[in-house]
C-alpha cells in the first residue's frame, strides 16, 4: 500500500474544525494539509489567513485540487447536502455528524457502493474511541451478541455530576454546555436522541443492521425525578444513560437507549465525566471493554485524523455485516426489559395493562408514586404516558431480553402490591 | 477489495489450534479451512479424521494449496523455523508465539519486507483484545505518550486470586494452570518474561522502537513476599504486574515489567482474574482504556481469526512508527522509577548507593526489613541484590519518569531514616 498525499477541503471552523488544524499541525505521519475552509459566518475574527477561508460550499466541492471532505458544521441538513454532493463529486469524505449521518445511513451506504467513493466516520460515535472501525473489522469474525455503551460525554458529564458531586441537573447542565461538551442544541443531548444516533451507527457496524433512528426507542436524562435518583442511591447503583443493542435468539435485535441502573462491578459504572464506555459481548472473545473522552475538541479531531490516515491506505468501510447477517431484524416487540416508573400524581400515572408484569407499587402522598415492571419494549414505546410530564422511567440493572410472554397478554400481577393511597 | 478465500495449514492442536477450529466451524463471515494440520506427538488420540494430521513441517510449508500457515506450537524456536521457511516461501503467517516474535523481531520485520509476505500476531498481545492493530493503525497519527497495562492474564489470575480471595500464591498458580491460564513454562509469566516478551511488541507498534527483550527489565511476582503484600493492603493499594512504556522528554523511551501498587481510582484495578487490560495516553485522544480476556482457547482463537480475516483484505503491519520516530531510543539509565524493597536480611540488603534518593528504611526482627527510594531504570536492572533470593522490589504506584539527577551522583539520605535494628 502507498500513502497518499492528501488535500483537505474543511466544512466549518468551530471548536473540532480548529482542533483538527492544530492536530495537523504537530502530526510526524501523516501527509494532509488543509487547503481551503468553506465557513457560514462572515464576520467572525478567525485565527488563520483570510484566504484559506470562503463562504461558498461549491469552492470546495467544485474544487479539484482538494481530495477529502471533511465535514464538521452543525447543521444536519446541510451537512447531508455537502456529504452527498462530495460523494457524486468524487470527493472521500470524513464527517462527525452523527445525526446526518443516522437520518441518511441508507442512501448514504448506497451512495459509497454506486460512487465508490469512501465515507468514514469514527469521530461521530464515541470521539476518540476506535469504536466504529473496531465493530467493523474486529468483530468481523466473532459472533457478536450485543454492545451496551454510554456514548454520549455529555450526559454522563451531568449524571456524573449529580450524583458523585450532588450538583442540581440544570447546574451540571449549564456546565457541560460551558466546557463544550454538550451538543448547541442540549436537547439532542439530554433527550436521549444523539445517543440514539450513535446507537443507530453501532447497529449498522455490530450487527449490519441499517435502521432510522426514530425506530429506535430513546428516553433521556431530562425527566429523571428525584424519586428514581433516590431510589437508586439507596439500591447502590448508578444511573448512567445507556444505549444497548443485543441480539436475541431468532435472529432478532433489540435496541435502546434508557437512563439505565448499573451497579458498581458493571465496567459502565467506572466510566465518569465526559468519557464514553462501549462494553461489548461476544462468542469467542467474550466481554471487552472500551474507556476513552467522548467529547472535546482534541479527541474528537484525532478520531477524524485517523480517519484521515486510514483514507491514506485506501481503507473503507465495507458493511460487511449487512451480508452476514441478512437475517437479523429490529424487533422491539419481541423484546422486554424491567423498569421502574416514578410518577406524580393520577393524571400521569402507567397504564398497568401495559405491562406483562408488574413487580412492585407504591402509591404514597409521602414517599411518593412509582411502578416496578416488566414491559415490552414496542409497548413502552408506544405508551402514552411514557411522554407525560412528571413521568420517568429507568431501566433495571438488567439486558434487554426475549419477551417471555406473547405480546399483548394480560398482566399478571405477581408480587405484593403496596397500595398507600393516602388522604 | 475483493475478499479471498483461503487454506490454512495449522501447526499444532492444543487447546488454541482446537479453539481455532472451533471456531471457524461457527463462523459466518469468513471463508477459511484448515487445510491440513502437522503435530507433533504421534500417540496422541485426535477429535478430526487421521489423514489432516501430519507430522513432517514440509507437508504443509512445501504445500501450494495452503496460503497461510497459522502457527500455535509452543517451542519459539521450531516455532522461529517454521514462521521464517513459510515467509521465505510466500506464505502469510498467522502466529501467537510471543516468545519467538520478542527474539527474532527485526529480522521477521525485515523478512515480511524482503518478501512481501505478512506476518500477523494479534493473538500474540492480550489475546482477544485488538491491542496490536489498534497501536498500530489508530494511533499513527497521533502522539502517544505511553501505554501501560496488565498484559498477562496468568499472574493476574494469581494476584487475584490472592489478593480478593486470599489465596496462598502456589495453590493460585496450581489453578491457574490448571485452567490453561499459565505458559506451559510457568516461569515465563510468574518472572514476568511473557509479558516483558509482549512489551517488545507493544514497544513496536506504540513507539516504532525495535528491541531485544533482555533489554527490558523485567521483575516477576515469583518472589513477592508477605511484607509487600501487606504494605500493598495497609495503602489500600492493589499490587499488579505492570508493562509500561514511556516516551519521556528528548526521545528517550523507558519500559519495564514490574509489580506495581495501583490505585483504585487507576482503570489497571478493575482489571481482575485472567483479564488484561491496557491503559494509552496520547496527546490528542487522552487517556483510553481496554479491557478483554488475556488468556484462553477462544479469545486466543478469536484474535487468531481476526488476523486470517484481516489477511484475506490484503492487510499488513507496516511497522509504520519505525520511520516516523526514527530519533525514540530505549534509555534506561535516563529513566527512574520509586520502589519499596522488601528484604529479608544483612545478607541481601540493597545496596542505598544504587538509590537516587532514600525515603524510608525500616529495619526490624518483628515488622520485617524494608527500603522504599528512588532508582535509576538502568541502576535497578544492574543491581546485583535485585535477583538474590529473599529480595521483593514492588514500584510505587507512580508512572516511570526521567531522571531527576545525573546518573551516579551520591544518593541523597532525605526523609527520616527509620532503622531500628533490634536484637
Amino acid at each position: 500500500m502507498i500513502r497518499t498525499n492528501i488535500t483537505i477541503g474543511l466544512f466549518g471552523f468551530g471548536v473540532v474544525g480548529q482542533g483538527l488544524h492544530a492536530v495537523l499541525e504537530r502530526t510526524p505521519g501523516l501527509r494532509a494539509r488543509i487547503g481551503r475552509i468553506a465557513v457560514k459566518d462572515r464576520n467572525k475574527a478567525r485565527s488563520l489567513p483570510a484566504e484559506l477561508f470562503t463562504f461558498d460550499k461549491q469552492d470546495l466541492l467544485d474544487d479539484p485540487s482538494l481530495d477529502v471532505i471533511v465535514e464538521l458544521i452543525d447543521n444536519a441538513d446541510e451537512a447531508y447536502i455537502i456529504v452527498k454532493q462530495a460523494l457524486l463529486n468524487g470527493k472521500a469524505v470524513v464527517t462527525a455528524n452523527k445525526k446526518m449521518l443516522a437520518e441518511h445511513l441508507p442512501e448514504l451506504i448506497e451512495l459509497q457502493r454506486s460512487t465508490g467513493t469512501p465515507l468514514l466516520y469514527e469521530a461521530a460515535a464515541c470521539a476518540s474511541l476506535p469504536v466504529i472501525r473496531n465493530l467493523e473489522e474486529y468483530y468481523d469474525t466473532d459472533l457478536l451478541d450485543s454492545v451496551e455503551g454510554i456514548i454520549n460525554g455529555s450526559t454522563n458529564y451531568i449524571l456524573t455530576a449529580m450524583n458523585r458531586d450532588g450538583q442540581p441537573y440544570a447546574d451540571a447542565l449549564a456546565k457541560a454546555q460551558r466546557l463544550g461538551f454538550a451538543e448547541s442544541n442540549p436537547a439532542l443531548d439530554v433527550e436521549g436522541l444523539d445517543a440514539r444516533n450513535k446507537l443507530v451507527l453501532l447497529l449498522a457496524h455490530a450487527f449490519g443492521l441499517v435502521t432510522g433512528p426514530e425506530e429506535l426507542l430513546a428516553v433521556g436524562i431530562d425527566c429523571l425525578s428525584p424519586l428514581a435518583t433516590a431510589y437508586a442511591r439507596e439500591q447502590g447503583l448508578a444511573i448512567k444513560l445507556v444505549a444497548e443493542a443485543r441480539r436475541l435468539p431468532n435472529g432478532i435485535i433489540a435496541a435502546a437507549v434508557l437512563p439505565t441502573l448499573v451497579a458498581p462491578s458493571h465496567e459502565l459504572a467506572n466510566v465518569h465525566d465526559e468519557f464514553n464506555g462501549l462494553v461489548t459481548q461476544s462468542g469467542f472473545a467474550d466481554r471487552q471493554f472500551f474507556l476513552g473522552r467522548g467529547a472535546g475538541a482534541f479527541p474528537t479531531a484525532s478520531a477524524v485524523l485517523s480517519d484521515l490516515s486510514a483514507l491514506t491506505y485506501g481503507y473503507r468501510y465495507e458493511y460487511k455485516k449487512i451480508q452476514q447477517n441478512a437475517h437479523l431484524s429490529l424487533a422491539p416487540d419481541a423484546a422486554e426489559v424491567d423498569v421502574l416508573v416514578t410518577f406524580e400524581d393520577e393524571a400521569n400515572v402507567p397504564d398497568e395493562s401495559d405491562f406483562t408484569v408488574v413487580h412492585e407499587q407504591l402509591r404514597s402522598a409521602q414517599r411518593g408514586n412509582y411502578l416496578i415492571g416488566t414491559i415490552g419494549l414496542g409497548q413502552l414505546a408506544r405508551a402514552t404516558w411514557l411522554r407525560l410530564p412528571g413521568v420517568c422511567v429507568v431501566r433495571l440493572a438488567c439486558p434487554l431480553r426475549a419477551a417471555s410472554q406473547a405480546v399483548g397478554a394480560r398482566p399478571a400481577i405477581e408480587t405484593e402490591l403496596v397500595n398507600e393511597i393516602s388522604r
